[in-house]
């Protein structure tokens, strides 16, 4: 047994059972490994934002770490936007990157450059291995340290030769790490701060938005007439008909300080302030009213449902029922196609336990408007900004629950940075219906650009936030790839095709053509 | 005038005049400054790899930096491989990476990372503006600095309200950075040891590949009886008919291994130890012959050609004619599209003065030596290993040379890296030859999973360094991307779309279905 082998036999043991890869030269054994280890599901991708994206999309449904093979520094370099995103969203992920052999990197062959100085920057947890046995235990460690702190990112960097130098027994499983009890002074503040008479709301985020947290907040809601918000961009959002509602700050500075300004404390629960997400000339950063007060009940490293739960029973309320939200689908808009039709529709045809990763950018939010009240399903967004997650973050959603039909809400603009992912869900036949919102340019850039103010603009600076020049045809890059495509200009032809792709399993994309909204 | 506008400027005064650009929000108003400096071209880019490939490209072909225009961390990370590519290359180049607002950074906004971890990974100088006026002034130095050491990466950090506040006088340029002279001593010893009898070469990379720089070269071989070799991955190899040849150090560490056995002494010119790419079990990474003298002549930083001089003037190689390649074409093969076969119409067919950007991998050798004595023209390789680079660099290539025909050597693995260079390509009318090489797998990886040993590889492991399920349709890809493509399944029509490619200006592409030569 090599030291390649020893390490596949550790992830699995340590319940890891899909690696997302994109192998180069140093990693040849641990594909050979891969290859051997029955249970080990091997998911090429052709890009390393596409294994990393997808590792994301993995961990968010399932709960737990996918595997990712990568290639060396420019390797990580290429897959480091989506580990940011995945950093943002809190949950854990295990990558494998191949390093030269130990001996080998004195020579600073042309693939070479600072592997530790890569990996450190999205890491939470790093291991360099320095021999074939080391490979497994740090393994071990890797996985178990990537449910600390509530689910991060764990890099173990392999040097080929640990790989194929001959190894003892691989190194056992480690329990996960675990949760942080909750903090008993801070239910009690947050108890008290709850009975005072003053406007509040729960800031919910992270796993306080899966639905039986939703459920507690509820309860929590109902007997202190506080509110609950959600924070703008949720790595899991359980929503839909039944689940308890939350309201969502808005995603511009202006609006979000105008939606906060009632409230007097805010209780982060698994969440952050509030801040702006970009800073603009003379206008805020911090977003929460000048005398609000914030109050943490439970950061991203603590068992929040027990702190909720913990909450709950401080303030008696433990039985009462939690508001829910009613069915609600709004009727069908025929004629032009935008993001209102458009949403529409996907609320009337949502099937139960959909799953939508949101990349939509300007264009989604007609869409989480419809669908509030429609069938119960998860909302993924772009936890951390870097554009190019939608795509991959679906696919690996796919993989992790195969049986659920996932939907892709993807902006022209980022699709282009991760469209590998498409051949990849073709290979898998993962059950995504991409729906391309074409709109030819970088729109909410033209939003920034109006919102930073300074003179008009002329033709040179809006043709930098122009896509039209040429016009992308993307069932033509999707069918380049292998995948099923066709084209929507009109909400009629929109419902029919979403309609077929809700009704079939199996890859598909679905270019809309989007219009603006007539005002 | 802000910040934004003040270094604009700067950076036009400096005489760079070209910026590829994937803004976001915090670049806004840098958007706007380029917007409104006339001569300063804009580039748009669909990803960040493209931006940095073609400036390397770029900075290739016309020897001054391009300046970029990239997006926080997350921009940046995916800007890196291409940027570890350029840093091989030592070429100068120029990232504009906007941050955000100084005051902004301490609420670490979704977007917010080590944002100074990471540019300082590629670069060989970073500057931080913490102020409007600032921005200008580490500009000049930007540029400056990027010729320093031969041609390096300048980062400057432009945090959002450095661009746009106020700014007073642009600062005025800085002279480029100059070359070291020749070290006397360095001269002195290589002249006296290639007198000693010994078998010797004189190993040249870098600058000293420049038709000049050969021409010298080739009188020194012709006075002392040296060889003239070639690094692995040149930045930019002028040769064909006319110039004095070389021979290129394969890239199998075995095969080079071999190939350098004979030499006693290794003269390194503009070029570094020849080592091996990877490390293999049981096999060498150091591949000079044991008992080989390595000495240096000239490093990146030194000025090459004179270096070259004084050492062909302490030879009395001053007026010695060097040998030239004479023109040389291959017939033609009709038949199976291979590697011979396309080679040999490439070599019929090259015009004058032509550009390849090579990124064929396991397709190009059969091109490069179809090539040897065809028509006089540059070859640009993959300079540090990290694939992705050979479309971005032909698209570079082609914005500084708008009178010569660029053609992109491709493999099809490489090329999904960064496919949106395809768009841009169109958008620019770059009269760029798309060759894409499909053979519908990463085949060099099944050429080094042999070489690494171990066990037969299983279907398993096979199905990960396998690109035909789903096959790629790489003119439908391109054609998505508004490209005129056609496909060739065989030497004759191959033949004729190529011909048909050189006589007409403007970027198309050729999708050439490769199979493996017969032996």
């Amino acid at each position: 047994m090599n030291g390649a082998q020893a390490l596949l036999h550790t992830l699995k043991a340590s319940a890891v059972d899909i690696c997302f890869a994109n192998p180069g030269t140093s990693e040849m054994h641990l594909v050979q490994a891969i290859g051997e280890t029955d249970g080990m599901r091997a998911v090429l991708c052709l890009y390393e934002g596409v294994v990393t994206g997808a590792a994301d999309g993995y961990a968010r449904m399932s709960g737990r770490p996918a595997a990712t093979l990568l290639h060396l520094g420019s390797g990580f370099s290429n897959s480091m936007a989506n580990l940011h995103n995945a950093r943002r969203a809190g949950v854990p992920l295990v990558n494998i990157v191949g390093d030269h052999a130990t001996y080998h990197l004195q020579y600073d062959a042309p693939l070479t450059s600072d592997l530790l100085g890569h990996v450190r920057l999205p890491s939470g947890w790093v291991g360099v291995a320095s021999s074939a046995d080391q490979l497994s235990t740090l393994g071990a460690e890797a996985v178990s340290q990537a449910y600390a702190n509530g689910g991060q990112i764990s890099t173990l960097i392999a040097p080929a030769d640990c790989s194929w130098n001959p190894a003892g027994t691989p190194a056992a499983a480690l329990p996960p790490a675990t949760p942080a009890a909750p903090d008993a002074d801070s239910l009690q503040q947050v108890a008290s701060a709850l009975g005072n008479g003053k406007r509040s709301a729960l800031l919910l985020g992270g796993r306080a938005l899966r639905e039986q947290a939703l459920e507690i907040a509820g309860r929590i809601a109902a007997a202190s007439g506080a509110v609950l918000l959600c924070e703008t961009f949720p790595a899991r959002l359980q929503r839909g008909a039944g689940r308890v509602a939350v309201q969502r700050i808005p995603y511009l500075a202006e609006q979000a300080q105008a939606f906060l300004q009632g409230y007097e404390q805010l209780i982060l629960v698994d969440s952050k302030a509030p801040v702006a997400f970009f800073a603009y000339p003379d206008k805020a950063s911090w977003l929460a009213a000048e005398d609000c007060q914030l109050l943490s009940l439970a950061e991203h490293r603590h068992d929040v449902n027990a702190a909720l739960e913990g909450l709950a029973t401080l303030l008696g309320a433990t039985s009462q029922p939690a508001q829910c939200q009613p069915p609600m689908i709004p009727p069908l808009k025929g004629g032009a196609l935008n993001m209102d039709s458009l949403g529409r529709s996907i609320a009337a045809l949502l099937p139960e336990q959909a799953i939508i990763s949101d990349e939509g950018v300007t264009n989604s939010a007609g869409v989480y408007m419809a669908t509030q009240g429609a069938a119960p399903h998860d909302w993924l967004t772009l936890t951390g900004g870097a554009i190019g997650q939608g795509l991959p973050v679906a696919f690996g959603a796919a993989l992790a629950c195969p049986q659920r039909k996932v939907i892709a809400l993807q902006a022209d603009g980022c699709a282009m940075y991760t469209n590998q992912a498409l051949w990849s869900m073709v290979r898998e036949q993962a059950d995504v219906t991409v729906v391309l919102l074409n709109n030819s340019s970088y729109a909410v850039l033209n939003v920034e650009l109006a919102r930073v103010g300074g003179s008009a603009p002329n033709a040179k600076t809006l043709s930098m936030l122009d896509l039209s020049n040429p016009v992308i045809d993307w069932t033509s890059i999707a069918r380049g790839m292998g995948m099923q495509a066709e084209r929507a200009t009109s909400a009629e032809r929109f419902h029919e095709l979403f309609d077929e792709a809700m009704k079939t399993p199996g890859p598909r994309l679905i270019e809309a053509i989007i219009e603006p909204v007539a005002t």
